[in-house]
């Protein structure tokens, strides 16, 4: 049976809508739901059906699987909301300033409960490397956030730092999900190692892409304010590399930018673009993504199922690094 | 192999030693070592050791399984604290008094996955009913804790309500960690299901008893301030039974108090210790607390295993049931 990514969709929309969560205490369940309701793109499970069906099908544990990946990465959206201080969530309030601080962490405490009940439905007999695989993705994900914050305040942040802080934050949670996929296909050991390289590595692109397209995206297709994390001065890779490489005088002006009490963000944000532009920051975020991409790309490769099953997974990959190309 | 129950506060507090959380980022695990490192009495833990000896004896699967349920504790702590406002916690300062509410938040978060990581430890071929006693009891106590807030706020709370917050937020993960234990010892499912009601009522006994020891306690030997209930009009058995039995002139006495704007809180805890007294609140409360006792008692009797290898599980109930007798 051929199944297309289309039906994934459905299986998760599916499996989402027969969560039981509308019991009491209503204040407890019904975060889950909303959070669950405004949409995303429930990347992360689709990424485990499409892993599994290079290898052999396995849709109903895939199922479970992907409602606890979903569920996990939702409960990471409403606590790092918390924490960063979040109005909005995909455009609509997130859960603690729709309740409060209080309704987001015990919700997002039951989210994470919920996730890991999921897993539990699994039927495999790998059961214990689906366990593995969640649970150091899952500590990962919260060093990851952990890294973020840290950098936030934090002067000297190097290159280095801030990919392996996106690898823990991102990229696991991605490659995470493609090696549950492979697991649950009786993959061997080789291929769950490679698909989980492919997937970090997609995801490092993924990461870095959104670092540029915040910057350099099309407002209308990229559904966040552009120039967000130079206002905030987020130390992303396009900052860091042009704190790096930028001329004295460049590098003088965007020192004056970035310590700036209360400056006109719209020319804040013109004129860190420029600096960008012309250092070159713009065509080194590119090179590095596609670096990475093309790292993937080279580990789908060596995965050693046959070349017709990988077309779906490369499809997938394609979609996800031709957002600007 | 006898092994005492010093023997388990042993290997409780050597696993917590060996968890390997000294590692990057510090910010994310220091916490973990600062709660687990202020005390605390280890009940939960020690529980699933006493169980497990009724049955086989597994002490290598039993002492992962207690360090997943101290650690699942201590997260509520962190969390708890987090959501009641609470500046201390064992006489020390709360992890986001120390620190601040984000690192609450995250160290929590990381906690709970810690605790995952520690089930999937098990050697046990019974390891999905220990992670389904795990998940079931973990959700439920954060339903207990988003039904205590909700009371906060709430006129009207029923005794049975009550009675059902503190069965979730308190009795649960005593019976789960026996009936762990029990899992863990190969038991049958009727003495599993025996075990489970057994801490089901020991545990509703030790809150009911916590609540009476907060008005009635020996301060020295209690180790919380005594009427920290009534001051902070929390809505105890106490409380809502003398709102049900009380005579009019006392109950218009005690919504007095209740809805008073910067009481003198020693008179109020004065006079509103006499109401119980004289309302007979007290002895209705010690006669619920040993309700639940007897029970428990009752069902300890019922698990079909010799009865000299109960002893120790009749100590440990004796030595919770005994605080103030």
């Amino acid at each position: 049976m051929e199944v297309s990514s289309l039906t994934y969709e459905k299986i998760i929309e599916q499996k989402i809508a027969e969560l039981a969560i509308d019991k009491a205490p209503g204040q407890l369940y019904e975060p889950l739901r909303y959070i669950l309701s405004i949409g995303g793109k429930r990347l992360r499970p689709q990424l485990i059906f499409i892993a599994n069906a290079l290898f052999e099908e396995n849709i109903e544990d895939c199922a479970y699987a992907a409602l606890a990946v979903e569920l996990f990465h939702n409960f990471t959206l409403i606590h790092d909301d918390i924490m960063d201080n979040a109005p909005l969530r995909r455009g609509n309030p997130t859960v603690h300033e729709k309740w409060n601080i209080n309704t987001g962490i015990l919700s997002g405490d039951a989210m994470l409960v919920v996730a890991f009940a999921q897993i539990n439905k699994i039927k495999s007999a790998r059961i214990r490397e689906i366990y593995d695989v969640f649970n150091t993705t899952a500590i990962e994900v919260c060093e990851g956030q952990q890294f973020d914050m840290n950098y936030e305040n934090q002067d000297a942040v190097s290159i280095d730092d801030y990919l392996e802080m996106i690898r823990l934050k991102t990229a696991v949670l991605l490659a995470g999900s493609l090696k549950i996929g492979a697991i649950l296909g009786d993959a061997s050991d080789e291929n769950c190692k490679k698909i989980y390289l492919f997937g970090e590595n997609l995801g490092m692109g993924f990461q870095l892409m959104d670092d540029y397209l915040d910057v350099y995206g099309d407002p209308e297709k990229f559904g966040k304010q552009i120039g967000g994390d130079i206002i905030s001065n987020k130390k992303t890779y396009l900052l860091l590399s042009a704190l790096d490489k930028a001329n004295t005088a460049d590098k003088a002006e965007l020192d004056q930018w970035i310590s700036a009490k209360n400056p006109d963000n719209k020319a804040k944000v013109k004129a860190i673009t420029e600096i960008y532009t012309r250092s070159g920051i713009d065509q080194l975020s590119l090179k590095k993504m596609n670096d990475y991409y093309n790292k993937a790309y080279a580990l789908l490769e060596e995965i050693h199922v046959p070349e017709h099953k990988k077309s779906q997974l490369k499809d997938f990959a394609d979609l996800l690094s031709k957002r600007i190309q």
